[in-house]
């Protein structure tokens, strides 16, 4: 259940174990001791040295001493080389993963553009170009307490799934390979990834990057309550030592900078879960409103209210967070 | 299960969907054309142009066009009169609340010092003194989205717990009503409050800001997972409208600046659960390993390794984060 124990810290604990056996005959019988030692003398300069060294405000007082909590890089996102990451050191899975697709990093319309498909990896070519197979592996940047590993996901019933999706990087071995970073991945049922989310990724690839100047994707996990017995309950695995959770569904908040400059939004919402079989996908049908992405992700997705989504004769636009 | 819906961007998903009946006849059909248009003349500029507004960093772009998605309050804690609270937007409660407790505003030694005891809010002085009684109220600065609220706490079976305890603030009516702050407020099971974490909040006040020159303290909320028919998963109750999500656990990290300036630690660890009646409660039972509450918050609580835990007679003392 628990990896990495600090055990200079245990210690610490439990030397205060050792020491404490009855805590509370300590607290009445030193207390008396305290009382009987307290007069005015002694009192009236300690109230003025403390009141002087209150005038700092008592945020700035705690963060001098002992310095704030961090969840770790939630507050900076991971740079990667094409993508960015902002981790979830909860639950050991992204909190977003944002790229930003244009058209030629997927297309060669230039005879002369001599870059190699890389990606996904193919064994012969790979060795004609050196490459060596992208592995799994961990980010440092995320502290041991909270980094998940390939082996919380063995003896699971669950894949390991990538956010930033290595087929949008065909021609860049590294981004590909960064893809396979753990900060990366998250827990998915099996078949989840030929489902609509499959036709989702293809979708933005095959129409909108075609089609537009640009497409910034943002995605990440969810994880929504469910009805049990009149009560709601969150409920949802943890896999392996590292405790990595596993989401109920997954977001893409998709914005699409069109030709003639405007920015258009399409956001979308999946289970993580099988499709079931030889059912028909429409991915209208996955199409979310943003605000109820934003409601369960915890997430504003555009803080700044400087994006303005624009009208144009496919779809209909609003400016966010006009209300 | 939802509230605030933001009906403009309802409106625009609405809007989208009602243009793609049929997605992936619109992608096959418009690919070909697309495809058709392309020519050599064309796709050389094109390819270049790209290329050239690609040398600005990824995670620039992305901020720059469209910002990143933001845990509100998550980075920058909210700053109250007295204390100091991280927001947990996905969970509607705080991650974790900061207090700095001293001696001075506990205890009254001079017998010039005029301060009332305002807190708890007792009727007929707070009449005298003009002060109207605490009642529960939001946080603006959290978007609606994200806040919790009195009615989600209505028809459960928790009551509203306060993270920093008013009985910290027994001379301050501006920061005892603070205290009741919804970003403060966690679902608590009726009866956790009178038993350990009580006599903890009683250690802290009556024995360790007695004999102290200060004491930090870190109190906040932790899910842990339990084992069910051999599945560890995750499992709480969400309550109302806002969803606020139930913690199993909650945490206090307490650094004690004794008198000769060193800084000692102690971390408590207590089930939200009524306590067994007529138990007697041992406080060393709750201590806990640092590393385990880091492990379970995602919180890194000196994330600058600037604090340097000594040892005296009392307590065993460890550099954190030694290993």
């Amino acid at each position: 259940m628990f990896r990495n124990l600090s055990y200079a810290a245990c210690a610490l604990a439990v030397g205060i174990k050792n020491q404490f056996d009855n805590p509370q005959s300590i607290i009445s019988s030193e207390n008396s001791l305290t009382l009987s030692r307290l007069n005015l003398e002694r009192c009236l300069p300690q109230v003025k040295a403390s009141g002087q060294e209150c005038q700092m405000y008592v945020g700035d007082r705690i963060k001098r001493a002992v310095g704030f909590p961090q969840l770790t890089a939630c507050c900076k996102p991971l740079r990667y080389k094409d993508f960015i990451i902002s981790y979830d050191t909860k639950n050991r899975i992204p909190n977003w993963v944002y790229e930003h697709l244009q058209y030629y990093k997927f297309y060669k319309d230039d005879p002369c553009d001599r870059r190699a498909n890389v990606c996904p990896y193919k064994e012969e070519e790979g060795r004609l170009h050196g490459q060596e197979k992208p592995k799994f592996h961990p980010d440092c940047r995320i502290h041991g307490y909270h980094r998940a590993d390939v082996r919380d996901y063995c003896d699971s019933e669950y894949e390991l799934g990538l956010m930033a999706d290595p087929a949008n990087y065909p021609f860049d071995a590294e981004a590909c390979a960064e893809t396979q970073v753990m900060t990366n991945v998250v827990p998915i049922v099996p078949g989840f990834s030929c489902g609509p989310w499959f036709d989702l990724q293809c979708y933005i690839r095959e129409k909108l990057v075609r089609e537009n100047k640009s497409v910034y994707v943002c995605s990440g996990p969810l994880f929504l309550p469910c009805e049990n017995d009149g009560k709601v309950q969150m409920k949802f695995d943890v896999l392996g030592e590292g405790e990595v959770s596993v989401p109920t569904h997954f977001f893409k908040v998709i914005i699409i900078e069109t030709h003639d400059g405007n920015l258009e939004l399409e956001s979308y919402m999946v289970p993580n879960c099988k499709p079931d079989e030889g059912e028909e996908v429409k991915l209208d049908d996955y199409l979310t409103p943003l605000c109820q992405i934003e409601h369960a992700s915890g997430l504003i997705f555009f803080p700044e209210k400087k994006v303005c989504f624009t009208s144009n004769n496919k779809r209909r636009g609003a400016r966010l967070h006009a209300l």
